[in-house]
């Protein structure tokens, strides 16, 4: 893959749309994982002092995260501040009678992460720049509301493996680089094993179901692992809402 | 209006629309306000036990907001719960120097809100029914992944002063009925107030300008007020991004 080239979309993609609001300033959230890193690595290309990070850790995201997030900023230069979101987290489930699940508490941090965000970007009159990326969105494995919301999105059409190559030519620090993939909601979470596969075997798959429309019966027929193909396919239609608007009643007066 | 067939209209919407999600319950946030009260006596109609309320005031909500609910819930025997955010809301801005706007604080609530929902709709495996009517939708009056955030809506294409007629054929509340439209984010806020015009003036307009595809110069020269309609048309563009999906760089691999 041409890195430069697609470096080059996604700068001008970035530029240019956020000239179009009118706007003059990004703002976006750094988890130390490696979807963020790209994102905030072409956005400082473009916007330089202009963009500003927002790292929110919680009790329930690991140590090393906001380290690297932090190595991330130093070697880019990025000004960030940190809010932490363990308040916002127990003055709601501190409150509640039953004990909550590890993904419940996940997805309301997503949504205490994207509610600062916003809270930032509104201050700082910016535009708030997501981070998910096409196996992400694809497999619905984000937070309607939360980690999926966002004004623009550079990487919402690239397949994690694709990102991992193109963070290494962006630069991107080691620690960030070589950790195992995780949404870091709950402690030693990881995509891979919650997902059951490899983002290397899904991406693959994903690749000849959605970009090449390729069936289910022309990839059993190639030999490709049918437990496999009905999780990716029941995985995309199940979470298809949060790619989509909420529906509205049509009135007949 | 023949409101007995958009009662039919929308219950029939709702039914077969959760229905074809496979979900049984739905979630309503139910404020004090007419737009929620209305949602929740369809829902009540459709869902019987099914469906279950929840009453979020905060410090700033008024004290008649939640009786006013309360009242709705009890005449309609809608089960309900009561979550308090204002820790939620403590939970950030009590950490922040600056003193924050009553605008950010609304808004911030308004996703407060709708994380409890979202939160207590995963516990419940509910569907979150949203109560965004059509000329706050059109006008932009509400919060992004807040208040307008919801997997489906049954009053989107209604107009605020159509919507009252419809309640009071509804049964909603006298409470409910006579009061003052109000986001209720801050003490005596009003609607009408902060957008300068009356809805029954605001929705005449709009009618024209979006149902019936009418241009500005065929307005004025139907005497209509210059100024309504700049600021109808200006809030209409500013704010179209919030019934938009974010935006996705295309990629050329």
């Amino acid at each position: 893959m041409d890195y430069e080239n697609i470096k080059k979309q996604l700068t001008t993609f970035l530029k240019d749309e956020v000239e179009k609001t009118g706007m003059k300033k990004v703002t976006v959230g750094i988890s130390g994982g490696l979807d963020s890193a790209v994102v905030a690595v072409l956005c400082k290309e473009v916007f330089k002092d202009n963009f500003h990070g927002v790292l929110m850790p919680s009790k329930y995201s690991s140590d090393s995260s906001i380290n690297d997030a932090k190595e991330l900023c130093e070697k880019f230069d990025i000004s960030y501040e940190v809010v932490n979101i363990s308040p916002m987290i127990d003055g709601y489930f501190s409150n509640i009678k039953e004990e909550a699940t590890p993904l419940r508490i996940g997805n309301y941090s997503a949504r205490m992460r994207m509610s600062v965000l916003y809270d930032i970007s509104a201050k700082q009159n910016s535009l708030v720049v997501g981070t998910s990326n096409k196996s992400e969105l694809l497999l619905g494995y984000g937070t309607i509301f939360g980690d999926i919301a966002c004004a623009i999105n550079p990487i919402g059409e690239m397949y994690k493996t694709d990102e991992f190559e193109f963070a290494k030519y962006l630069g991107v620090t080691d620690a960030i680089i070589n950790k195992k993939p995780s949404a870091d909601l709950w402690e030693n979470q990881s995509d891979e094993e919650e997902l059951g596969y490899t983002y290397a075997t899904m991406d693959r798959v994903l690749k000849m179901l959605i970009d090449e429309n390729k069936t289910k019966e022309e990839l059993i027929n190639n030999n490709e692992d049918e437990a496999l193909i009905d999780m990716l396919l029941y995985r995309i239609k199940t979470n298809a809402f949060k790619g989509k608007l909420p529906l509205i009643a049509n009135i007949k007066f």
